[in-house]
């Protein structure tokens, strides 16, 4: 038994819209526990729509459709499933009368186009829309398949799926085991190093391990397949926590948490306070550290020290440092981190000067290099240089914030 | 001839990733022309892989397949594809190589995992990977059929699709009758307001023209299908130039235009400077300049005022003015704007100070409220009053952002 979803809309084939739709339907099948192997978008076409129903029929029990259910000719859906199945389009009076009544409410006047959104298949359950003119249908044309479509409108869509579906869903006996997911998010180790240390939980099957890296950060997400989102926790935990102890600081959180939202806690139980001295960033590392709501409560400020003047009058780097070593260099970094933390009077000073390109490299200054910088209580200050080489500004920028705030996070782990 | 985009990974069927994969190279295929009816999300699992490739070659002729393609074992996608093909893997000493080398830069050491990236069906080219460590590849395992495989990671398959495979595709003659699209871009009106104005250009067949909205900006999309790029522009420039004169400053630019750019672009022309003052924004808006590659020719920096205690001290805010009408409040904002250009020596002086929640709002200073400072070569200094309530804070934070870069944008054309 095994759910499909299948989206419909010319404007996704085109890309010009990201499929948010079959993103919400597939973790909220996960949370039901319904398996799901299969997504696919198809334009608005008849006998494509066929194509795609066939082979969907033939492996999927539950189907999930979004879009192609509005008032225009192009919106063909709910037509093209009814004629696959040979079967008449029926005009639904309850429809005529809510579509009639919202015109109304809205001071408009209905559409002939807008009627075509009542007709259904004949045998069909109406899957009421509150907000929006276009009702899905819940429909089973031949044993044991179930067909549930949504319009395209996310917001129409999430609350039909609240609503209705999923309580018809639970009264087949979904929900009653689920699939619950535990992500646990490392920094400063890459994936395959990851992988080799931890590559004996990934032959696990319940809860399974698999591992993903994106932007520089590296995930394992556990999942388990259970009676409840306790009992799949009671089967997570214990492999969590050998893969914590294994993976020691370079694991930095799990699920939702961030680097800034970490260190900010840290911060926030120690009472301590801090300011970041910018270059290369631009601005980003406060504008991660102010992310996190109350932030305030550690957060002082900072100087972002574009131009080197800046750098000399407001942090206090010294302009023989400046002339001698540069504005990237280990020595400003380290007078840029003990500036920002004397003039914003705050317990750590964060700096970070590099070079994010794609022009200002040199041979021994290439592109990509980045020089971090931290001051603390002690009066002491630690500098580490990184080679982003071969990267995009974006990249350089945004690995060198979350570099910095991971280097702070180690040493408040002390 | 069409092409199916297959994209590989269990994260987008339980739903933790939006397919912006999909979205790219769809968007791709229509600016080639190249006629695309279906997209796939599949999971790790080589048999329903080779469920997917069964049907997919035998209705399609160019095959896109995304994901799968890392150091782990849960990554199959180039097994899958030799295996369904019968073909063996080859071990490609040049990929060896390359993988080497990168682990070298960025002294790490490579894994015996990672040998796994270098395998590729016999016969397959090599699709290089500039940033990564995973090739893909293009192969034709039978004609006329052309598979292309690309990694997950965004950067690094937006790269590899420019720099390879669109070369590759147009060497086969694709690119010859194209759909070319415009985009104009708005800042400082609704969806609907602009809408009306220009309606009268939504019935145009060639060029289509079609609003959307998004994150407080308005798009209108122009697309024209000719055989050229040159072609479609001299059926877009003139729709274009009637649409900018109903407009006026309202369109701040168009396709990859960013507000900060367009900005930039106007400093830069002036030979004039600029210095933020962030408050709630937390760095936002000077990493929003400093994503300009060059910005530091007018861009010198700014101040993180978080704390009221930064604000007083490092941008010369009067404490009787924090005391009477708060840190968020229309003479504060003022004091920012003027502190921040005197500090930093610049032209001009922005400064941004609001609720960005979802605590801290009062009745008289809700969540949402946000000043914008804008302090000029003249001494003179404008405050404009946000009101983003009912906004969560990364929206809030966002457009002040966009806002404090508008006003400045439409000082400058003056």
């Amino acid at each position: 038994m095994s759910a499909e979803i299948i989206c419909v809309g010319t404007e996704l084939l085109l890309g010009e819209i990201l499929n948010g739709n079959a993103r919400f339907l597939a973790a909220e099948l996960a949370r039901l526990g319904i398996p799901h192997y299969f997504q696919t978008v198809v334009g608005d076409n008849e006998s494509r729509i066929h194509q795609v129903l066939e082979l969907a029929v033939s492996r999927s029990q539950i189907l999930l459709f979004t879009g192609g259910l509005g008032p225009t000719p192009d919106d063909l859906t709910t037509a093209a499933i009814a004629s696959y199945f040979n079967t008449d389009l029926v005009e639904r009076p309850e429809v005529i009368q809510d579509i009639t009544t919202k015109f109304a409410q809205r001071q408009r006047q209905m559409t002939d186009n807008n009627r075509k959104q009542a007709l259904l298949p004949m045998g069909a359950e109406i899957l009421p829309n509150i907000t929006g003119t276009a009702p899905g249908m819940i429909w089973s044309p031949q044993s044991p398949l179930q067909i549930l479509t949504f319009p395209g409108v996310p917001s129409e869509m999430h609350q039909m799926w609240q609503d209705t579906a999923v309580p018809f869903l639970r009264a087949q006996g979904w929900g009653e085991s689920i699939i619950y997911s535990q992500v646990l998010r490392f920094w400063g180790i890459g994936e395959s190093t990851l992988a080799n240390k931890v590559d004996r939980f990934f032959d696990l099957q319940n809860p399974t391990v698999a591992p993903y890296a994106s932007g520089g950060e590296v995930r394992l997400r556990l999942s388990a397949r259970a009676k409840s989102e306790a009992d799949a926790l009671a089967m997570i935990n214990p492999v969590a926590e050998q893969i914590k102890a294994i993976a020691g600081e370079d694991c930095f959180g799990q699920d939702e948490d961030t680097l800034a939202a970490v260190v900010g806690q840290l911060l926030h139980e120690r009472e301590q306070t801090v300011a970041v001295a910018e270059s290369c960033t631009g601005g980003g590392l406060g504008a991660m550290f102010t992310e996190i709501p109350g932030s305030s409560s550690y957060f002082r400020g900072g100087v972002i020290a574009y131009a080197n003047e800046v750098k000399a009058a407001v942090l206090n780097v010294m302009p023989e440092t400046l002339n001698q070593f540069g504005a990237v260099s280990e020595p400003t970094a380290k007078q840029m981190a003990l500036g920002v933390q004397q003039a914003l009077q705050t317990d750590w000073g964060i700096s970070i000067t590099g070079i994010a390109g794609p022009e200002g490299g040199t041979p021994t200054k290439p592109v990509g290099l980045v020089y971090v910088g931290i001051a603390g209580p002690d009066q002491s200050v630690a500098v580490f240089e990184y080679q982003f080489g071969g990267r995009d500004r974006a990249t350089i920028r945004h690995r060198s914030a979350c570099h910095a705030l991971d280097r702070l996070r180690r040493r408040l782990l002390h």
